[in-house]
């Protein structure tokens, strides 16, 4: 059975009660919002990760993604990408390995991994066929019972993206950058079929409750730039997604959906209302989103941008964005960069929208900062090593100043100020 | 006269025309919002620097910070950064020099510097006397006048700061953070008087007028951490501020407000809202702000989430941060990344606030990604030396393909999709 099924069975489940306790919330409203699809929790059955709860009322996740490419396809660099993504706070990871042994990249990245892990099984029929056109319906899904049965938790499958939005695309400067959705366009083209992923949809469903695995539906036509977004393409596929996401609820099958991508800062929250509105609040897994399009070398701050706006409108998941985001494959130090630009905009809408106790660390910073205690500070950092080198740059830390102000330190004369405020007398020789 | 004092007559200066023409709006509006206190002019008299329009219906700007410190003194330096914050967009910068040549420095900076200088003359009045305490009113006029001799733009002045706020302060974690309100607040305990900033505020306007140096009100009591955001010493502040502002018009003195700091993601809006309503809509400059305290390393990117929710929320000019905040002055690199940053964050506000021409850019780096023309891509980012650097880490700019998908490319798929979406018989084709 399915956590979903337990949950209509009103079941709290081990893994519920475990994710409930993590996020500070009751079991019983967290069963109910599983329930009623509004919270998927990723763990396929018998995984030995713990499970992590993405969904409504519960902290926001972010994923980092990772894997070979046909022009690089170093495993090692990737199991090293997953370590410190994890290390960083990524609460997922994707393996979307294209290049070399993907067979072999997925099993390793499934030991090694502390998180869940989720994959693009479409990605590795295609590259089996070299040609995208020449991949079979049964190739997909030989694919995906392959992947599920490996042990991912989580699959992105691109079920959404129908014939008849094809001719949408038109009025579009970027028309198609989804991996996965430019295959299926492709391939719907030259067959003058239906995408197969949508006909043999119940298959899909079939595969994905066997195990519990959650299906997060892709959004194969979502905006490459900032002019296709909220279009009429993107909203069709959108539509489309909210019909499947309710089949497969009915089926048992725990789901989530994917967003943009490219949306422009004014149009972030409209992105989650349509998203929440039409897939009746099933959880929103964004990728950024970017705000702007000019950004190559830095997209991790537009997306971290787009990402903390759409999060505080109710995004569940935030999929990370590298710095080498346009540009290549990601290295160990852009992944890093990529989790910690998420986790700051995850950890900001956390705060905003009052996730239990997560305003904590943030108080005690204040407090080692207004202290001067700089060990405390850069062990509270998200990267005590980063801050650790950048502090070291200038002073040892057993220095109390930086090398800022030196002595000229607003926090030296605050500690003045602090003692004399504390005092009621200071109160009356002030006239307040 | 200032150009707040031609507003009033209904004349439309040089200056004003040319930030008209620069910003795509009429002189006309221009004018009114000048004259209303919307919209500030950042060009003193006389000074051979373009104007630059700050407030209401413009574009948002950025400011970089720089200045030597006692303990790195490095005047050249500091003019590199200088050149490099100019160079990747940079609006204004401030010189904050405490250490070395402090008066030296800011006539180089004066001299070398395309765009408006502004400076905060209490830092110097502060460490020629030592000890804050030691340093008199007249001191801190006579460095105002000092610094606007000299030619800066705009003068950062903490005239807000007073007596009866000092016991707000006993809730706070973190007490005053900025160095020019810390020494305030020190120098009206130690002297149980008024800030002489208030008290004089006629004078201070009399030196601001002569020259038309914009007068930004600094906000001494502005948040250090999200704990002590929007609690009532900073609104009691901003208050007086209000009332400052108020007789700066009056007296024909240009006027803009800086603001926070720290400030949690769901209070950002309500900030601006706030120094709108208080301020009669005086143009707000903000520091970040931030939306968390834990990100030493990456303030840069918890400044832009914050910065571009203000700036669209109506927040007219940004102060950058740099990933060494909290840890230590910025080297060269910091700052560029700062500036970009920054510039990130008001890019996207200009696009959400309909800035026009703004989505150009856009839409042609969509454009050449859809035609995978890389050279056309490199030439449009933000930092295109370190897009080009990434992108040649992996590839000869020559290659059509990047290190990321290889020939597995949405780009590539994407175009045979667009070629035939572009015919009708396709459109039959698929059914639509």
């Amino acid at each position: 059975m399915t956590q979903l099924e337990y949950a209509k069975k009103r079941i709290v489940t081990d893994d519920m009660a475990f994710v409930a306790r993590r996020e500070g919330v009751s079991p019983v409203t967290l069963r109910r919002d599983v329930r009623r699809g509004r919270t998927v929790i990723l763990k396929r059955a018998g995984s030995p990760r713990a499970p992590v709860g993405v969904g409504r009322g519960l902290s926001v996740k972010i994923n980092a993604n990772l894997g070979t490419s046909p022009l690089r396809a170093d495993q090692n660099l990737e199991l090293e990408k997953l370590a410190a993504a994890v290390k960083y706070g990524a609460d997922a990871v994707m393996d979307l390995s294209t290049g070399g042994d993907i067979a072999g990249m997925r099993r390793k990245v499934l030991v090694a991994s502390a998180v869940p892990v989720g994959t693009v099984p479409v990605y590795e029929a295609v590259t089996r066929r070299r040609e995208a056109t020449a991949v079979t319906a049964d190739d997909i899904l030989d694919s995906i019972r392959t992947h599920i049965e490996d042990g991912v938790d989580f699959v992105t499958m691109h079920c959404g993206v129908r014939r008849a939005h094809i001719p949408l695309l038109e009025s579009r400067i970027m028309g198609v950058v989804s991996r996965g959705g430019s295959f299926l366009v492709k391939w719907m083209l030259a067959h003058g079929r239906e995408n197969p992923l949508y006909e043999r949809f119940d298959e899909v469903l079939e595969l994905a409750r066997a195990r519990d695995v959650v299906l997060s539906l892709g959004d194969g036509l979502r905006p490459g730039c900032l002019h296709d977004a909220t279009d009429r393409a993107q909203l069709a596929e959108l539509k489309t997604l909210g019909e499947l996401a309710r089949r497969a609820r009915a089926a048992g099958v725990q789901v989530m959906i994917e967003g943009p991508g490219h949306v422009p800062l004014h149009q972030v929250e409209e992105n989650i209302r349509l998203e929440k509105k039409l897939c009746r609040g099933a959880p929103f897994y964004v990728l950024g989103p970017l705000v702007t399009d000019v950004s190559p070398g830095y997209d991790h701050i537009a997306g971290a941008i787009g990402g903390a706006l759409a999060a505080r409108a109710g995004a569940d998941f935030l999929c990370y964005l590298t710095p080498k985001e346009h540009l290549g494959l990601p290295n160990l130090e852009d992944v890093v960069e990529g989790v910690i630009a998420s986790k700051i905009a995850a950890h900001a809408a956390d705060l905003a929208r009052g996730q239990p106790g997560r305003g904590r660390t943030d108080d005690e910073m204040a407090e080692a900062r207004s202290r001067l205690d700089w060990e405390k500070m850069l062990s509270l950092a998200l990267n005590p090593d980063k801050a650790r080198a950048m502090r070291g740059e200038s002073l040892p830390e057993d220095e109390d100043i930086c090398s800022m102000c030196g002595e000229f330190c607003s926090a030296k004369a605050n500690r003045d100020i602090c003692e004399k405020v504390k005092m009621s007398a200071v109160r009356r020789r002030v006239g307040a």
